[in-house]
This record gives structure tokens, sequence and C-alpha cells, in this order.
């Protein structure tokens, strides 16, 4: 039987002050860093080794992975890093209040934007500073992959390639595998492990910090999936209701 | 002009405990995470950024790059870590306080262990719990590579293999490269570039945690090296007369 463990990174800095992350790359908060170092011990407790690890290239997935690996004394393993694991581009609302883009825009809207798989919020000029091309770390993409926003299908598409071409080769091949990402990049996961409509998708709700073991049977189709806690217990705050 | 940036862990808890380390796999010190930090910090502000990162599997090396690359905000870039970069394997002798080693087998026979590149300690038995054939991290490596004790010359062989198979085709693309290792792993690599004899390069010291630059001519020829210090400044005891 095969593990697949997915951990959302732990709090960040906006998390905290309720704003638009999406590619912005802010660090982890205190909170954050207390989360991560806790997902690596509940690991490290329950016997898991991974052999190849996968993470975004936003120093808030890559710095919850580093200090797992760190608790679990898995340092050495390779960890591979993409954009394509990146948290959705939230476009021209990346940085914004999220109360405030709410009052400025009217709460259907912006409901629209966060819960409709193939909304996108308005786009980043490219002249914008905010622009993911004008950064060194996205130089060896392609124009027309850089995302100036995205809907949450666009996410996933991305997500899968990462998914197809880079991670399941490396599953079938006997590799046990941890992937640090973000709330949209591991509902892509879900969605695709667990055959979720498009529709349940955009509620489900991924906690920050907290393994998500998923057991595969195989032919790699999911046999059950479980968040990895204290004594198995996790915190009342953190369950979602849809997980 | 080309700058290549070496830079030795900074101090385990093993160099303060004055042990023989070797492959064996110490975290920093307290004071070998604050050296890290300064190694990121000093680097920033002196404006360099890197495209690649190597390092060895032990975590006192990886630990000193990751840190150094979070001051740098350069978590994001990939990061390769190779047994071929960790420190010399010391055989028998890892674990052994070197004080009570000198009483044990003579100040001369030390002496000959530490200071001749083609002597090598004691070897380990593959039935010692130190055998490095029973670690996970070196399961991909083949029986005969698995080191039972090195020379110094032996460590340079694995580090030159890295050096020409790996790191110098990414120099030659253009990459800006920054190794982070140990004390005879960077050795290795000063004596070929600088073309040090044997006979001297066993007395050259590599100060922990301090960056060291070396500045190459479009053809790979070094021009110049130095220490990156606060304000060019290299703390007194840090500088090694040998370089």
């Amino acid at each position: 039987m095969i593990k697949l463990v997915l951990i959302r990174h732990g709090e960040s800095v906006w998390n905290k002050e309720n704003r638009f992350t999406g590619w912005t790359d802010v660090d982890l908060s205190e909170n954050g860093l207390i989360e991560a170092r806790k997902a690596g011990q509940i690991l490290k407790a329950n016997g898991y080794i991974f052999d190849i690890a996968y993470t975004s290239v936003l120093k808030r997935a890559i710095r919850t992975l580093w200090i797992t690996l760190h608790e679990m004394d898995l340092m050495w393993i390779p960890v591979y890093k993409s954009w394509k694991l990146n948290e959705r581009h939230y476009g021209a609302l990346q940085g914004l209040n999220k109360a405030e883009t709410a009052q400025k825009y009217g709460d259907e809207q912006v409901h629209k934007w966060r819960r409709y798989v193939d909304v996108r919020p308005p786009e980043l000029s490219i002249t914008d500073e905010r622009y993911p091309g004008s950064e060194p770390k996205y130089k060896e993409l392609r124009e027309d992959e850089i995302p100036t926003t995205e809907s949450l299908e666009d996410t996933i598409k991305r997500v899968m390639v990462e998914w197809f071409q880079e991670i399941l080769p490396q599953i079938e091949a006997g590799n046990k595998i941890i992937i640090s990402a973000h709330g949209n990049t591991l509902r892509a996961l879900v969605k695709y492990l667990d055959n979720i409509s498009s529709d349940n998708i955009v509620s489900l709700n991924i906690p920050t910090g907290v393994p998500l073991v998923y057991e595969l049977d195989d032919n790699l189709k999911p046999i059950r999936h479980y968040y990895l806690g204290i004594d198995g217990e996790l915190p009342e705050e953190k369950i979602s209701k849809n997980l």
C-alpha cells in the first residue's frame, strides 16, 4: 500500500492579515513556523519516511517543507521545486485586503472569484510591479506560461501537468512522496484523487500545516485519506467539514 | 567575469566537542546557526545572486545553505545534494575525541592521518553501526562506492567527479553557483582551482561560515579569491595564514 502525504504550508504573514496572496512570496508567520515543526514531529512520531519531496517556488511552502524535513531528520532527500505547484495566481487582487475588496466590488463578485471554478479575478498588467515575468525566479518560463490571473481551473491544469510528468512516475517507481504546497494546488490534487466535482471542490478547505495522508492501492487508486494529528486527533478548528 | 562562492558549514556540535566527525551527520551548534545567518546577510549586502546551489547530504552543510538562501531571499533556486561533497570519511576514528585519540595512538600517528594526503585512518568494519551502507541516504550507492575510511586523496577524487560531471557544466552554461560543503571537500576544490601541491593543501584551513569567493576568467582560470567579511574585513581569528 502506497502512502502519499500532502501538506498545506503553515500560516503566512498575509493569511494573518487576511490579504489575497497568490504568487506574492510572503514568509511564514511565527505561528506558521510552529505548525511546520509540529507537522514534522507528527510525521516522525508516526514512522513516516520520504524518498523525494515536491514543493512550489514560494517560500511559505519551501520553508514548511524544510522545517518538516529537519524535524524528520530527512534533510538529505531530493527536493524538487516547481512554479506549477505555486498557489493560484490571484491577478490584480494580490495584496488587497479581503474585506476591503468585498466592500469595493461587492460580496457577490468576490464570491464568484473565489467560488466559481472557471472565473478569473481582474488581470495584472504586464507593467505592474507584481507581474511575475519581472522576477528572476520565473525567468525560465515562456511568456504564455506566466499568468496575469488564474481561475481555479487554470491552476488545476498546471498542477496536473506537474503530477503526470514529474510526481506520478516517481510514485510508480516506488518512491515515497511528500508534497508541500498551497490551498488551491492541493485542491487540484484532491479533486483528481477523489474525483470531486468542480462545484464541490471550490468549497473544500484544507487546513494549514497538517499532514494529509492518501493511501493508494497498487493501481494508485485512493483507498482512504486522513489527517495526521497527535494521537490521530485533529484540533477541532482545523477539521474541514468537507474532508 | 565569473564568481564562484564556496562556504564551509557553520560550527557543528562536534566541532565544538573536538571530535572527529567525517560522515557522522551532526547538526549545527547555536554558533553555527549564527554563522550561517551572517554569511547570508553578507552575501546579500554585497549583491550576490545564485542560480544553482550544491551541497552534501550532511545536515550541517545543507542547513548552512538553507539558512544562507533564506537570508538572501533565494530559497527557490535548485539545490543539488550529493554524497560526493560529503566531508572526508574518517574511518574508525569517527566519533572519537581528538585529544583522546592523540593520547591513544600518539601525536605522530594522528599527525600522519590528518596531514598526509595519502594516509587513511583505520577502516570501519561493515558490521560497525557507523558503516554508511546501512543508512537510507546511501542506498543508491554501489558497495564499492561506500567508504570505510578515506585519505584526503580519496576525498579529492570523488569531489572532482562531482565538479567535472555536475558543477562545471553549469558554470559553463552561465549559472552563478554556491557550494556549501566541508573542510576537506573545499580543500579539494581550492587545490584544483589554485593548483596547490599535495604537501601544501593538507595544512590549508578554511574558516567555518565565511563565504570564499573565486573570481574566474572566461576560461574558468582563477583571477583571485577572497573572503567576504563585513566591509571586506574578516574577524582576526578566522583568517587562515594559508589563504
